[in-house]
């Protein structure tokens, strides 16, 4: 099965032999600290080093077990504060939604476009119904439509936050997988009214399977959320934070994160190449500059339910658009987990299904 | 401060380095699974060591970050049933408590003895009132009583859980840790109804900061938890499984459980001959066989605030017994953390502060 449904690295863009001497110094070093209950907040050498390169105080850091754990406990914390409004891009990543839904969250999607979230969208959705708890927004190489929100629309959106005091949940996991351009100032920096929590992990620049998601949060809310953790789990996974804390301490980050780069901007390259190639000219596609994924839409008439069921038999697998609230013509397509080769073979054989079904 | 407050193992139980090493070991050997995502029950080699020793299929175990993080699953996953009514030991573990009035469970207090939980008391309970969620029971080495559940009471238990189609979570980190005497049979090997869920961890085996907690589930029960955890953490951290999985397959568990137990043994025969060499003859307290917590209860007119106080004043900590359900005269002393030397000196200290308090 090749497939373009799993957002996740690439095997090869793991770095397992460095992870490996990382573990183990992590407990030679500080055995005590990593191998007893410690803080709820996450291990401190790395809630500094993470507080450091966003310009905060370490207490403002929550590191959780994966960020989408952190997304439940933010969630449950902003939802009782009253507003069980929740605005949200719509299409979006789908784990927010399922517990969004389970949390009896009232999800407002907001449209977006190839620029990203849109702030007149936003701004009448705002005018027209109660304040909501938050907007969570992945402005960038979003999931799942691999799009970008621009820099004058993030300008927009910080200032609309400030105006109307919302809270906005900017999602970050993609941002530093770029493969072209400048990045643009996150929300986050450009936030004055202290109404912008940032997210992200480490799942995409060193390892999914480590779970060392993180939130830069206001002092009050980290308190809260590390007193939601405390009674949860009473201490997060340390082992792996301290692994990580000691493989960015080695300076092994940022050529790790260039490695992954390389690996998946040929896959990129080769999904986008062949989807010139095959495709039909009325489907249309995004072209992003980063993340693993892009978004397809496909010729008129063309269900992704019916490509999917027939993509399966041929070997190939993606995720329907419904599953993101995005519409039944819609497909999220992974670059990052197959091979160019297999993601040239997989693209060919979706354009080779198409015909029979748009008849 | 000499702690008797925490309920963790002393700094030299922890074999930091079989860890180190262990660590190591397990992400070059399976690099590839452990650093990616994979399976919300956990890592498979763990979950079939431990399928194995309790003589179920791998698919009923459950690996979660800790085992409080599973009581969460399971509690919200029984609750939703129907029944709001949780039955709990008095006194019991403070963290599930909490955990249950957050959830809005109806909490019901069983009391218990030195034989541990009282079945006739249940029986009167269970006549007098709506069929319970399920019982939350911890039968050996109690947290905080330190008592144990006698085998004429657990056969009486498993009998009236069949009887009565009672769901009963059978907690048992401390079971292993056992300073004398032989193991009684855990409610889960007495179960002939399917009604008894085990739950362990190996915070108390190997080391607390792993957060390795487990439980062994009906499999539809299991199947309901793996969704939860799956929608909450997608992965759990098995880094820490795999450095288990590991430690296990070295044959390094029971040396370690062996060692665990030499080093307690002499704290808890400290604070027993320190106990009974300067506490006055109307305090009583339990004397555990294994585990890491004795039960206090102070003399008449003595409340464990004003001791607590006043011992914290003399550098010395524990728990009231109010914290766990117990009454005003009641404290928990943990004496798995500190020395032998320091439970002595912190024993003598609590005693110097009674007659004062008595006054």
């Amino acid at each position: 099965m090749i497939s373009f449904a799993r957002g996740v690295p690439a095997p090869e863009c793991l770095p397992v032999a460095d992870l490996a001497d990382c573990a183990r110094a992590a407990v030679e070093r500080d055995g005590t600290t990593v191998l007893s209950y410690g803080p709820a907040g996450g291990y401190a050498p790395l809630r500094a080093w993470i507080a450091e390169r966003h310009g905060v105080e370490p207490g403002r850091i929550l590191l959780t077990n994966g960020s989408l754990q952190g997304f439940v406990f933010l969630t449950e914390h902003l939802l009782a504060q009253g507003s069980k409004r929740v605005l949200v891009e719509s299409p979006t990543y789908d784990r927010p939604l399922l517990i969004l839904k389970r949390l009896d969250a009232e999800i407002v999607p907001v449209p977006l476009d190839d620029q990203g979230l849109d702030p007149e969208a936003l701004e009448r959705i705002l005018d027209g119904g109660p304040p909501p708890a938050f907007l969570y927004t992945i402005p960038t190489f979003q999931n799942p439509s691999g799009n970008t929100l621009s820099t004058g629309r993030r300008r927009r959106l910080a200032d609309l936050a400030a105006e109307r005091e919302l809270v906005v949940l900017e999602d970050d996991p993609y941002g530093l997988i770029r493969y072209e351009g400048e990045a643009e100032p996150s929300l986050f920096s450009l936030d004055r009214a202290g109404l912008v929590i940032y997210s992200s992990s480490f799942s995409k620049t060193i390892a999914p399977g480590l779970r060392v998601g993180y939130f830069v949060l206001p002092d009050a809310v980290e308190s809260a959320l590390e007193a939601a953790a405390a009674s949860t789990y009473i201490t997060p996974a340390l082992l792996a934070q301290a692994t990580v804390s000691e493989f960015v301490s080695r300076g092994l980050f940022e050529p790790n994160v260039e490695r992954s780069i390389g690996l998946l901007r040929s896959r990129r390259d080769a999904m986008l190449s062949a989807l010139d190639r095959t495709f039909p000219g009325e489907a249309r596609w995004s072209r992003p500059d980063g993340g693993y994924f892009l978004w397809l839409e496909l010729p008129d008439g063309v269900g992704a339910d019916a490509l999917l069921s027939a993509a399966e038999r041929e070997g190939v697998t993606f995720v329907k658009g419904t599953d993101f609230g995005g519409e039944q013509h819609t497909a999220r397509l992974a670059f990052s987990f197959a091979s160019p080769d297999e993601i040239e073979t997989g693209v060919e054989r979706l354009a080779s299904l198409l015909p029979a079904l748009a008849g």
